[in-house]
Protein backbone atom coordinates (compact mmCIF):
# COMPACT_ATOMS: atom_id res chain seq x y z
CA UNK A 1 0.00 0.00 0.00
CA UNK A 2 1.08 3.49 -0.66
CA UNK A 3 1.62 5.68 2.08
CA UNK A 4 0.32 9.18 0.97
CA UNK A 5 3.46 12.01 1.55
CA UNK A 6 2.22 14.73 3.91
CA UNK A 7 0.69 18.32 2.52
CA UNK A 8 3.88 21.00 3.05
CA UNK A 9 1.80 24.00 0.94
CA UNK A 10 -1.34 25.00 0.02
CA UNK A 11 -1.18 27.65 -2.72
CA UNK A 12 -4.53 30.18 -3.31
CA UNK A 13 -6.05 31.66 -6.43
CA UNK A 14 -6.35 34.88 -5.02
CA UNK A 15 -9.18 37.07 -7.19
CA UNK A 16 -12.59 35.76 -6.76
CA UNK A 17 -11.03 32.93 -3.92
CA UNK A 18 -9.39 34.98 -1.43
CA UNK A 19 -10.69 38.21 -2.63
CA UNK A 20 -14.23 39.70 -3.30
CA UNK A 21 -12.97 41.40 -6.44
CA UNK A 22 -16.45 42.19 -8.08
CA UNK A 23 -17.61 43.98 -4.53
CA UNK A 24 -14.82 45.56 -3.75
CA UNK A 25 -14.62 47.91 -7.10
CA UNK A 26 -18.35 48.51 -6.95
CA UNK A 27 -18.04 50.04 -3.62
CA UNK A 28 -15.08 52.30 -4.59
CA UNK A 29 -16.78 52.93 -7.39
CA UNK A 30 -19.99 53.62 -5.86
CA UNK A 31 -18.12 56.86 -3.74
CA UNK A 32 -16.45 57.81 -7.09
CA UNK A 33 -19.78 58.46 -8.79
CA UNK A 34 -21.09 60.27 -5.02
CA UNK A 35 -17.29 62.56 -5.64
CA UNK A 36 -17.81 63.23 -9.48
CA UNK A 37 -21.93 63.29 -9.69
CA UNK A 38 -21.99 60.75 -11.97
CA UNK A 39 -23.65 57.45 -12.61
CA UNK A 40 -21.25 54.96 -14.04
CA UNK A 41 -22.76 51.03 -14.03
CA UNK A 42 -19.97 50.07 -11.59
CA UNK A 43 -21.44 45.94 -10.99
CA UNK A 44 -21.70 45.52 -14.84
CA UNK A 45 -17.83 47.93 -15.22
CA UNK A 46 -16.66 45.75 -12.34
CA UNK A 47 -17.74 42.53 -14.95
CA UNK A 48 -16.28 43.95 -18.24
CA UNK A 49 -13.03 44.87 -16.82
CA UNK A 50 -12.24 40.89 -15.40
CA UNK A 51 -14.13 39.68 -18.27
CA UNK A 52 -11.80 41.54 -20.38
CA UNK A 53 -8.57 39.71 -18.65
CA UNK A 54 -8.57 35.81 -19.55
CA UNK A 55 -8.95 36.46 -23.32
CA UNK A 56 -5.78 38.86 -23.13
CA UNK A 57 -4.01 36.48 -21.43
CA UNK A 58 -4.84 33.81 -23.75
CA UNK A 59 -3.34 36.05 -26.32
CA UNK A 60 -0.08 36.40 -24.59
CA UNK A 61 0.04 32.72 -24.04
CA UNK A 62 -0.04 31.89 -27.61
CA UNK A 63 2.19 34.47 -28.92
CA UNK A 64 -0.18 36.57 -29.88
CA UNK A 65 0.46 39.57 -27.87
CA UNK A 66 3.62 40.46 -25.80
CA UNK A 67 3.66 39.40 -22.13
CA UNK A 68 3.30 42.34 -19.55
CA UNK A 69 2.22 42.23 -16.03
CA UNK A 70 -1.62 41.85 -14.49
CA UNK A 71 -1.39 45.73 -13.97
CA UNK A 72 -0.73 46.75 -16.90
CA UNK A 73 -3.20 44.90 -18.07
CA UNK A 74 -5.25 46.16 -15.65
CA UNK A 75 -4.79 49.46 -17.25
CA UNK A 76 -4.65 48.58 -20.63
CA UNK A 77 -8.45 47.08 -20.23
CA UNK A 78 -9.68 49.91 -18.35
CA UNK A 79 -8.45 52.54 -20.77
CA UNK A 80 -10.34 50.23 -23.62
CA UNK A 81 -13.74 50.18 -21.34
CA UNK A 82 -13.07 53.98 -20.95
CA UNK A 83 -16.00 55.38 -23.39
CA UNK A 84 -18.45 52.30 -23.02
CA UNK A 85 -18.78 53.89 -18.99
CA UNK A 86 -17.52 57.17 -20.27
CA UNK A 87 -14.69 57.27 -17.64
CA UNK A 88 -13.42 60.82 -19.41
CA UNK A 89 -14.32 62.55 -15.96
CA UNK A 90 -11.30 60.71 -14.94
CA UNK A 91 -8.02 62.68 -14.54
CA UNK A 92 -4.69 60.34 -15.18
CA UNK A 93 -4.26 60.17 -11.96
CA UNK A 94 -7.54 59.52 -10.85
CA UNK A 95 -7.01 56.76 -13.37
CA UNK A 96 -4.20 55.53 -12.05
CA UNK A 97 -5.84 55.46 -8.70
CA UNK A 98 -8.76 53.81 -10.16
CA UNK A 99 -6.46 51.12 -11.67
CA UNK A 100 -5.04 50.09 -8.35
CA UNK A 101 -8.13 49.23 -6.91
CA UNK A 102 -6.85 45.41 -7.58
CA UNK A 103 -4.43 46.38 -4.76
CA UNK A 104 -7.28 47.26 -2.52
CA UNK A 105 -9.61 44.50 -2.75
CA UNK A 106 -11.21 42.96 0.21
CA UNK A 107 -11.21 39.32 1.59
CA UNK A 108 -14.20 37.05 2.07
CA UNK A 109 -15.02 37.03 5.53
CA UNK A 110 -13.41 33.71 6.65
CA UNK A 111 -10.05 34.02 4.68
CA UNK A 112 -7.82 36.02 6.59
CA UNK A 113 -9.04 33.21 9.86
CA UNK A 114 -8.83 30.41 7.36
CA UNK A 115 -5.14 31.83 6.04
CA UNK A 116 -3.78 32.42 9.39
CA UNK A 117 -5.18 28.53 10.41
CA UNK A 118 -3.40 26.46 7.66
CA UNK A 119 -0.23 29.16 8.18
CA UNK A 120 0.16 27.63 11.59
CA UNK A 121 0.63 23.93 9.97
CA UNK A 122 2.00 24.25 6.21
CA UNK A 123 3.44 27.17 4.16
CA UNK A 124 0.89 29.09 2.66
CA UNK A 125 1.12 31.51 -0.88
CA UNK A 126 -0.73 33.19 -3.57
CA UNK A 127 -0.64 31.19 -6.87
CA UNK A 128 -2.24 34.23 -9.07
CA UNK A 129 -1.56 35.92 -11.95
CA UNK A 130 -1.10 39.24 -9.99
CA UNK A 131 2.33 40.10 -10.33
CA UNK A 132 4.29 40.58 -7.34
CA UNK A 133 4.09 44.20 -6.39
CA UNK A 134 -0.13 44.10 -6.95
CA UNK A 135 -0.12 40.50 -4.77
CA UNK A 136 1.99 42.42 -2.37
CA UNK A 137 0.28 45.43 -1.48
CA UNK A 138 -3.12 43.50 -1.33
CA UNK A 139 -1.74 41.12 1.38
CA UNK A 140 -0.58 44.06 3.07
CA UNK A 141 -4.00 46.18 2.49
CA UNK A 142 -6.13 42.79 3.44
CA UNK A 143 -4.64 40.85 6.09
CA UNK A 144 -3.52 37.97 3.90
CA UNK A 145 -0.44 36.39 5.90
CA UNK A 146 1.12 34.45 3.36
CA UNK A 147 4.71 33.03 3.60
CA UNK A 148 5.70 34.14 0.32
CA UNK A 149 4.13 35.71 -3.06
CA UNK A 150 4.55 33.29 -6.02
CA UNK A 151 4.08 34.67 -9.49
CA UNK A 152 4.52 34.10 -12.91
CA UNK A 153 5.70 37.05 -12.81
CA UNK A 154 8.50 35.55 -12.18
CA UNK A 155 8.71 33.61 -15.62
CA UNK A 156 7.02 36.04 -17.52
CA UNK A 157 3.99 33.56 -17.79
CA UNK A 158 0.26 33.24 -16.89
CA UNK A 159 -1.94 30.50 -15.46
CA UNK A 160 -2.72 27.91 -16.57
CA UNK A 161 0.61 28.09 -18.40
CA UNK A 162 1.81 24.62 -16.88
CA UNK A 163 5.26 26.35 -16.12
CA UNK A 164 3.71 28.45 -13.87
CA UNK A 165 3.05 25.39 -11.35
CA UNK A 166 6.29 23.89 -11.78
CA UNK A 167 7.86 27.28 -10.91
CA UNK A 168 5.99 26.82 -7.90
CA UNK A 169 6.92 23.66 -7.04
CA UNK A 170 10.62 24.15 -7.59
CA UNK A 171 10.98 27.03 -5.71
CA UNK A 172 9.07 25.47 -2.89
CA UNK A 173 11.67 22.66 -3.42
CA UNK A 174 8.28 20.01 -2.31
CA UNK A 175 7.13 17.53 -5.04
CA UNK A 176 3.75 18.47 -6.52
CA UNK A 177 2.08 15.83 -4.45
CA UNK A 178 3.36 18.25 -1.05
CA UNK A 179 1.24 20.84 -2.35
CA UNK A 180 -2.66 21.48 -2.03
CA UNK A 181 -3.97 24.10 -4.96
CA UNK A 182 -6.64 25.50 -3.62
CA UNK A 183 -9.03 27.67 -6.34
CA UNK A 184 -12.79 28.48 -6.41
CA UNK A 185 -12.53 28.06 -10.57
CA UNK A 186 -11.95 24.40 -11.95
CA UNK A 187 -10.07 25.30 -14.80
CA UNK A 188 -7.25 26.24 -11.91
CA UNK A 189 -7.35 22.82 -10.06
CA UNK A 190 -7.44 21.18 -13.31
CA UNK A 191 -4.19 22.80 -14.57
CA UNK A 192 -2.38 22.27 -11.36
CA UNK A 193 -3.84 18.30 -10.72
CA UNK A 194 -1.82 17.87 -14.58
CA UNK A 195 1.38 19.10 -12.52
CA UNK A 196 0.45 16.07 -10.05
CA UNK A 197 -0.53 18.76 -7.44
CA UNK A 198 -3.62 17.45 -4.63
CA UNK A 199 -6.41 20.28 -5.25
CA UNK A 200 -8.96 22.01 -3.40
CA UNK A 201 -12.23 23.62 -4.42
CA UNK A 202 -13.19 26.28 -2.49
CA UNK A 203 -16.82 27.08 -2.61
CA UNK A 204 -17.74 30.53 -3.67
CA UNK A 205 -21.49 31.54 -4.94
CA UNK A 206 -20.78 35.16 -4.99
CA UNK A 207 -17.70 35.70 -6.85
CA UNK A 208 -19.92 36.73 -9.70
CA UNK A 209 -22.66 38.27 -7.77
CA UNK A 210 -26.17 37.22 -6.78
CA UNK A 211 -27.28 35.87 -10.15
CA UNK A 212 -24.25 33.66 -10.90
CA UNK A 213 -24.40 31.40 -13.55
CA UNK A 214 -20.93 30.32 -13.24
CA UNK A 215 -18.52 26.86 -13.87
CA UNK A 216 -19.39 24.59 -11.19
CA UNK A 217 -17.71 21.57 -9.75
CA UNK A 218 -19.35 17.91 -10.26
CA UNK A 219 -17.91 15.05 -8.63
CA UNK A 220 -16.29 14.01 -12.91
CA UNK A 221 -13.96 16.97 -12.07
CA UNK A 222 -12.72 14.64 -8.95
CA UNK A 223 -11.31 17.29 -6.65
CA UNK A 224 -9.33 16.20 -3.42
CA UNK A 225 -10.71 18.36 -1.20
CA UNK A 226 -14.46 20.21 -1.48
CA UNK A 227 -14.68 23.30 1.13
CA UNK A 228 -17.26 25.82 2.01
CA UNK A 229 -14.61 28.38 2.62
CA UNK A 230 -11.11 28.86 3.82
CA UNK A 231 -11.72 28.00 7.60
CA UNK A 232 -13.35 24.54 6.52
CA UNK A 233 -10.13 23.84 4.33
CA UNK A 234 -7.94 24.14 7.04
CA UNK A 235 -10.46 22.14 9.54
CA UNK A 236 -10.09 19.49 6.60
CA UNK A 237 -6.86 19.90 6.29
CA UNK A 238 -5.63 19.75 10.02
CA UNK A 239 -7.92 17.25 10.79
CA UNK A 240 -6.28 14.65 8.35
CA UNK B 1 14.27 71.69 -1.96
CA UNK B 2 14.01 68.09 -2.69
CA UNK B 3 11.20 66.78 -0.65
CA UNK B 4 12.44 63.15 0.15
CA UNK B 5 10.45 60.40 -0.62
CA UNK B 6 8.64 58.19 1.75
CA UNK B 7 10.64 54.79 2.71
CA UNK B 8 7.91 52.19 1.35
CA UNK B 9 10.13 48.92 2.31
CA UNK B 10 12.94 47.81 3.95
CA UNK B 11 15.13 44.41 2.62
CA UNK B 12 17.10 42.65 4.85
CA UNK B 13 20.63 40.56 4.57
CA UNK B 14 19.70 37.67 6.48
CA UNK B 15 22.87 35.64 7.34
CA UNK B 16 24.40 37.32 10.61
CA UNK B 17 22.13 40.27 9.94
CA UNK B 18 19.10 38.61 10.92
CA UNK B 19 19.38 35.10 12.37
CA UNK B 20 22.87 33.96 14.11
CA UNK B 21 23.84 31.04 12.23
CA UNK B 22 27.11 30.57 13.87
CA UNK B 23 25.66 30.03 16.77
CA UNK B 24 22.81 27.98 15.77
CA UNK B 25 25.46 25.62 13.76
CA UNK B 26 27.36 25.07 17.01
CA UNK B 27 24.35 24.11 18.97
CA UNK B 28 23.53 21.85 16.56
CA UNK B 29 26.70 20.38 16.14
CA UNK B 30 26.73 19.93 19.99
CA UNK B 31 24.02 17.63 19.93
CA UNK B 32 25.67 15.68 17.20
CA UNK B 33 28.42 15.21 19.27
CA UNK B 34 26.54 13.74 22.38
CA UNK B 35 24.46 11.72 20.71
CA UNK B 36 27.82 10.16 18.42
CA UNK B 37 29.99 10.13 21.05
CA UNK B 38 32.75 12.51 18.78
CA UNK B 39 34.27 15.37 19.33
CA UNK B 40 34.08 17.51 16.36
CA UNK B 41 34.90 21.27 16.34
CA UNK B 42 31.59 23.34 15.71
CA UNK B 43 33.02 26.78 16.06
CA UNK B 44 35.54 25.73 13.57
CA UNK B 45 33.60 24.15 10.83
CA UNK B 46 30.65 26.76 11.09
CA UNK B 47 33.27 29.79 10.67
CA UNK B 48 34.85 27.59 7.93
CA UNK B 49 31.54 26.51 6.02
CA UNK B 50 30.38 30.11 6.04
CA UNK B 51 33.48 31.27 5.12
CA UNK B 52 33.48 28.76 2.56
CA UNK B 53 30.59 30.14 0.64
CA UNK B 54 31.79 33.88 -0.50
CA UNK B 55 34.61 32.72 -2.69
CA UNK B 56 32.50 30.10 -4.62
CA UNK B 57 29.92 32.55 -5.21
CA UNK B 58 32.05 34.69 -6.55
CA UNK B 59 33.08 32.33 -8.98
CA UNK B 60 29.90 31.92 -10.09
CA UNK B 61 29.66 35.54 -10.57
CA UNK B 62 32.59 35.29 -12.74
CA UNK B 63 31.38 32.49 -14.57
CA UNK B 64 33.91 30.07 -13.53
CA UNK B 65 31.42 27.89 -12.09
CA UNK B 66 27.84 27.43 -13.30
CA UNK B 67 25.32 28.79 -11.07
CA UNK B 68 23.32 26.44 -8.24
CA UNK B 69 20.61 27.61 -5.63
CA UNK B 70 22.61 28.39 -2.01
CA UNK B 71 21.25 25.07 -0.53
CA UNK B 72 23.13 22.87 -2.99
CA UNK B 73 26.45 25.55 -2.57
CA UNK B 74 26.27 24.95 1.06
CA UNK B 75 25.81 21.37 1.13
CA UNK B 76 28.87 21.21 -1.81
CA UNK B 77 30.92 22.92 0.75
CA UNK B 78 30.32 20.48 3.43
CA UNK B 79 31.14 17.77 1.54
CA UNK B 80 34.68 19.33 0.97
CA UNK B 81 34.97 19.92 4.72
CA UNK B 82 34.21 16.69 5.63
CA UNK B 83 37.35 14.91 5.81
CA UNK B 84 38.56 18.01 7.56
CA UNK B 85 36.19 17.40 10.31
CA UNK B 86 36.08 13.38 10.24
CA UNK B 87 32.29 13.71 9.29
CA UNK B 88 32.60 10.22 8.09
CA UNK B 89 30.26 9.15 10.97
CA UNK B 90 27.07 10.85 9.37
CA UNK B 91 25.11 8.57 7.39
CA UNK B 92 23.59 10.75 3.99
CA UNK B 93 20.40 10.84 5.35
CA UNK B 94 22.44 12.79 8.37
CA UNK B 95 24.48 14.94 6.15
CA UNK B 96 20.84 16.19 4.47
CA UNK B 97 19.66 16.74 8.03
CA UNK B 98 22.92 18.21 8.60
CA UNK B 99 23.08 20.89 6.14
CA UNK B 100 18.99 21.62 6.16
CA UNK B 101 20.50 23.34 9.99
CA UNK B 102 20.40 26.67 7.77
CA UNK B 103 16.76 26.30 7.68
CA UNK B 104 16.66 26.02 11.50
CA UNK B 105 18.78 29.28 12.13
CA UNK B 106 17.86 31.14 15.24
CA UNK B 107 16.93 35.08 14.89
CA UNK B 108 18.72 37.13 17.36
CA UNK B 109 16.87 38.06 20.17
CA UNK B 110 15.53 41.68 18.52
CA UNK B 111 15.01 40.33 15.13
CA UNK B 112 11.23 39.24 15.26
CA UNK B 113 10.03 42.59 17.19
CA UNK B 114 11.76 44.62 15.13
CA UNK B 115 10.21 42.57 12.05
CA UNK B 116 6.83 43.19 13.65
CA UNK B 117 7.29 46.68 13.95
CA UNK B 118 8.41 47.70 10.63
CA UNK B 119 6.05 45.16 9.10
CA UNK B 120 3.26 47.41 10.11
CA UNK B 121 3.91 50.36 8.10
CA UNK B 122 6.51 49.04 5.19
CA UNK B 123 6.74 45.93 3.32
CA UNK B 124 9.45 43.57 4.63
CA UNK B 125 11.54 41.28 3.07
CA UNK B 126 14.64 39.33 2.88
CA UNK B 127 17.27 40.23 -0.14
CA UNK B 128 19.82 37.72 1.29
CA UNK B 129 21.60 34.75 -1.38
CA UNK B 130 19.40 32.17 0.53
CA UNK B 131 17.30 30.28 -2.39
CA UNK B 132 13.74 30.45 -2.37
CA UNK B 133 12.85 27.34 -0.17
CA UNK B 134 15.83 27.83 2.05
CA UNK B 135 14.14 31.61 3.15
CA UNK B 136 10.89 30.39 3.33
CA UNK B 137 11.62 27.05 5.75
CA UNK B 138 13.87 29.76 7.81
CA UNK B 139 11.07 32.07 8.01
CA UNK B 140 8.76 29.81 9.25
CA UNK B 141 10.99 28.15 11.66
CA UNK B 142 12.63 30.98 13.46
CA UNK B 143 8.90 33.70 12.94
CA UNK B 144 10.04 36.01 10.81
CA UNK B 145 7.16 37.72 9.20
CA UNK B 146 8.07 38.39 5.92
CA UNK B 147 5.61 39.75 3.90
CA UNK B 148 7.17 38.20 0.81
CA UNK B 149 10.55 36.26 -0.20
CA UNK B 150 12.80 37.74 -2.23
CA UNK B 151 15.88 35.78 -3.51
CA UNK B 152 18.57 35.96 -6.39
CA UNK B 153 17.44 32.37 -7.09
CA UNK B 154 14.67 34.00 -9.05
CA UNK B 155 17.52 35.39 -11.54
CA UNK B 156 19.87 32.92 -10.90
CA UNK B 157 22.55 34.95 -9.53
CA UNK B 158 23.61 36.51 -5.95
CA UNK B 159 24.50 39.56 -4.78
CA UNK B 160 26.75 41.55 -4.91
CA UNK B 161 25.39 41.93 -8.89
CA UNK B 162 23.58 44.69 -9.47
CA UNK B 163 21.21 42.63 -11.28
CA UNK B 164 19.85 41.36 -6.91
CA UNK B 165 19.11 45.07 -5.91
CA UNK B 166 17.85 46.30 -9.30
CA UNK B 167 15.30 42.81 -9.37
CA UNK B 168 14.11 43.75 -5.90
CA UNK B 169 12.80 47.28 -6.59
CA UNK B 170 11.20 46.41 -10.10
CA UNK B 171 9.47 43.31 -8.53
CA UNK B 172 8.16 45.86 -5.66
CA UNK B 173 7.28 48.27 -8.38
CA UNK B 174 9.23 50.79 -6.09
CA UNK B 175 11.47 53.22 -7.02
CA UNK B 176 15.14 52.44 -5.52
CA UNK B 177 15.52 55.39 -3.18
CA UNK B 178 11.86 54.47 -1.65
CA UNK B 179 13.55 51.13 -0.09
CA UNK B 180 16.12 50.78 2.59
CA UNK B 181 18.76 48.01 2.61
CA UNK B 182 19.71 46.74 6.31
CA UNK B 183 22.54 44.76 6.83
CA UNK B 184 25.62 43.76 9.26
CA UNK B 185 28.41 43.64 6.21
CA UNK B 186 29.14 46.65 4.95
CA UNK B 187 29.55 44.95 1.15
CA UNK B 188 25.65 44.87 1.11
CA UNK B 189 25.38 47.99 1.80
CA UNK B 190 27.64 49.64 -0.84
CA UNK B 191 25.96 47.66 -3.30
CA UNK B 192 22.81 48.97 -2.80
CA UNK B 193 23.58 52.27 -2.29
CA UNK B 194 25.48 51.54 -5.92
CA UNK B 195 21.76 50.88 -6.76
CA UNK B 196 20.58 54.29 -5.40
CA UNK B 197 19.17 52.93 -2.51
CA UNK B 198 19.39 53.84 1.09
CA UNK B 199 21.47 52.19 4.19
CA UNK B 200 21.18 50.91 7.48
CA UNK B 201 23.84 49.02 9.23
CA UNK B 202 22.62 46.85 11.97
CA UNK B 203 25.20 46.28 14.56
CA UNK B 204 25.92 42.34 14.98
CA UNK B 205 29.26 42.66 17.32
CA UNK B 206 29.27 38.98 17.95
CA UNK B 207 27.84 37.41 14.35
CA UNK B 208 31.69 35.62 14.25
CA UNK B 209 31.68 34.52 18.25
CA UNK B 210 33.36 36.69 20.82
CA UNK B 211 36.60 37.45 19.52
CA UNK B 212 35.25 38.94 15.88
CA UNK B 213 37.68 40.65 14.42
CA UNK B 214 35.48 41.91 11.52
CA UNK B 215 34.53 44.87 9.19
CA UNK B 216 33.45 47.66 10.77
CA UNK B 217 31.62 50.16 9.41
CA UNK B 218 33.27 54.08 9.73
CA UNK B 219 31.71 57.54 9.01
CA UNK B 220 33.38 57.18 5.21
CA UNK B 221 30.83 54.34 4.53
CA UNK B 222 27.92 56.94 4.80
CA UNK B 223 25.25 54.76 5.85
CA UNK B 224 21.93 56.55 5.89
CA UNK B 225 21.06 54.88 8.98
CA UNK B 226 23.45 53.23 11.71
CA UNK B 227 21.27 51.05 14.44
CA UNK B 228 22.01 49.17 17.03
CA UNK B 229 20.05 46.25 16.28
CA UNK B 230 16.30 45.25 13.91
CA UNK B 231 14.08 47.13 17.35
CA UNK B 232 16.00 50.58 16.98
CA UNK B 233 16.04 50.60 13.12
CA UNK B 234 12.33 50.16 13.42
CA UNK B 235 12.36 52.82 16.36
CA UNK B 236 14.13 55.38 13.53
CA UNK B 237 12.30 54.83 10.92
CA UNK B 238 9.10 54.71 11.97
CA UNK B 239 9.72 57.88 14.03
CA UNK B 240 11.52 59.41 10.83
Amino acid sequence: MMTEKPIRAVLFDVFGTVVDYRESIIREGHKWNKQKGVTIDWPSLADDWRGACQPTIDRMLNGEKEWKPFDALHREELNRLSSRYDLSCFSEDELRVLNDVWQRLEPWGDSVTGLERLKSQFIIAPLSNGNVSLLTHMAKHAGLPWDLILSPEFIKSYKPDPAVFQMAYHYLGLDPDEIVMAAAHPSDLQAAAEQGMKTAYICRPLEHGMNQITETVTPEDDCDYMARDIVDLANQLIDS
